[in-house]
């Protein structure tokens, strides 16, 4: 069980979108060349962050991304499910009728526990904490 | 982020195997038919617990499948990780050179945090427990 790439390169991206000042415009290939990912990955990965208004597009020769959000209120767990869907775990979890042991199985509220635990871990680390956490690594790799 | 059928059913296997009195060989057709797994899929998920000594296997006529470890030595982690492989979360935890970017990113810790509560649950939990449990819940539905 591993997040996707989708997802790793996502989070990549936005941090680097929320380091921008005042939210500016960062041009695709900015992106690739800082964040290691192909234009392709690039567009596939922002979609979605587009469709949950996570991500602002501009087109034209000044085009480019944005964040649209504010970096405190985008959460890693905004993102992967951006990416990813709704963390089930199990599929049992998906919706009430989704498996008929789930009357008798024990295992149910052990992804149940899990599920939340790691949805409470995700939610609470918010873009706006990790940039800022980036910008003091790389600035005390940078004076080191 | 799901756990794949193949752990899914591999737990429900191992736990219909605990319920076993004395540890029991059971027909490959019986775990089949009680535990709605296919005779290819069950071969499937077997072999990766024979491999890591949970289950032992008895060929010939009478032969079929048991419990090879203590139900109080076997947890969810276990068996997990029998199919998937070491719970990783993300490919940067799976050794030390995973990404190059680690130094600087974030991101890296929340991972391992969020790993290790995850693998602190799912190795909390043992069959014995869970199979004690599905006992319960069968006997109580079968009263109502």
């Amino acid at each position: 069980m591993i997040i996707t790439r989708a997802t790793e390169y996502a989070i990549r991206a936005v941090l680097f979108l929320a380091q921008q000042p005042h939210g500016d415009i960062v041009l695709k290939k900015e992106i690739c060349k800082t964040q290691d990912i192909t234009p392709a990955f690039l567009t596939k990965i922002l979609q979605p962050l587009i469709k949950a208004q996570i991500v602002g597009s501009q087109r034209g020769v000044t085009g480019g991304f944005f964040l649209r959000k504010d970096p405190e209120e985008i959460t890693l767990l905004d993102i992967l499910e951006a990416e990813e869907g709704p963390l089930y775990l199990n599929r049992c979890l998906t919706h009430d009728d989704a498996c008929d042991r789930n009357s008798f199985c024990p295992v149910h509220d052990v992804w149940h526990e899990v599920r939340d635990a790691m949805k409470a871990s995700l939610s609470k680390r918010t873009i706006s904490e990790l940039a800022q956490q980036q910008k003091e690594f790389l600035a005390a790799a940078a004076a080191s």
